[in-house]
């Protein structure tokens, strides 16, 4: 049998959803580090597992895969043990659940990872911080978490699309949200603070998902404290 | 039974992508036109079908769902008629092809509709033409286009991950690049000449779909004629 690889950087959140994904349901995997602090999702080696140069990427024998959701949807559907809570086989749930998905690249996604690069991580990446464009994320990350509150989390059950267990978009979409613990307390307070219903599901996802979700997202906490240190030499 | 209403503009690449579908599979539908530049998908009485405001959106019953693709997916596989090629039951294709349809949100799609509003279409929409941003959106169509060619039809068959029939990938990501007919022809030949394999699959898809990729592909060329002629009287 040929062993599923993982092709992940734990900075990346759509690598942390795959990897918790993966732990919460027993399926076994090695996990490459593709380190994109250092390039190396731009070497030639790792472009022969995703020409696109981006992770996270599986291999499992011969058959390749990018792209997160696919990933997560094709690692649920390929292993019969993984519950069918994660991604319905009901034909109306799971096509709610792929129209989250699809909704969270232009909205949530985009707003989150481009506010915390442009106000906080830039500068770990080598890149400069840009006031201006974070300004312009938050906009579209505030839009997007309204919807959430009023909309996708507007059901009976506690999870999206009124599920009464999370399935793989909540994984997807709260590891993108976990990534808002980088920047400043006070920022993020602004931000979330007013969501009462996004605050709570992001704690019953991570309730669903421990001890895994936290022991895969502590890498963010690590990075929060090197910014700091950082800060206070300036 | 209930009727499947299409709430679509024939303006909005997905719009076509779904309406060509059902027409191509025999599956029977209403027509909702949700005029885009009237600003009807900002009305109340649409947001009741999706408080997104975006078209296309299907409703079926008391059943709602936004998101192209997880529309196509779900027409699919909710009518045992449609051609297994469309949305293959085999894992692997299945995953690939979602692969294609998650890199589409900001790839090609990104790059095309956003080209095709700042350098043409802006006018149409009350809004005004952005050189500049053009320009930016030009360089990851470009980008997109380049790895379609190189990647996504490097495969054995003349359809996107080596198919040998269309999927509902080939038909989202070709109605995206249909819209580029209303640019001037010298700037499209530009973009698109170069691309060999493209020319050439985007032929396939629309033989594999005639009658009715033209059919619902013609108001591409009423909105170029008239912006023809708004040009010729400046």
């Amino acid at each position: 049998m040929s062993t599923l690889k993982l092709y992940v950087d734990r900075m990346s959140q759509p690598s942390r959803a795959i990897i918790i994904f993966c732990k919460v349901n027993g399926i076994e995997f090695e996990e490459v580090r593709i380190d994109l602090a250092k390039g190396q999702h731009r070497l030639s080696q790792f472009k022969d597992i995703n020409p696109m140069g981006k992770v996270p990427a599986i291999a499992y024998g011969r058959f390749r895969l990018s792209e997160s959701h696919a990933i997560l949807s094709y690692l649920a559907c390929a292993n019969p043990t993984v519950p069918d809570h994660w991604y319905p086989t009901d034909l109306s749930m799971r096509a709610r659940i792929n129209s989250v998905l699809d909704w969270h690249h232009n909205n949530l996604r985009r707003g989150a990872a481009s506010y915390v690069l442009n106000s906080t991580l830039a500068p770990v990446l080598g890149l400069s911080l840009n006031p201006k464009e974070a300004a312009r994320s938050e906009k579209v990350l505030t839009m997007s978490l309204s919807k959430i509150e009023s909309f996708w989390l507007d059901g009976k059950g506690k999870f999206l699309v009124g599920s009464f267990q999370p399935s793989i978009a909540d994984l997807s979409l709260v590891c993108e949200l976990m990534q808002l613990q980088i920047v400043d307390d006070k920022d993020r307070e602004r931000i979330l603070g007013q969501y009462i219903k996004v605050s709570q599901w992001i704690e019953d996802v991570k309730k669903a998902t421990n001890p895994y979700f936290d022991e895969v997202s502590a890498i963010l906490y690590k990075v929060k404290m090197k910014l700091q240190k950082t800060k206070a030499k300036l």
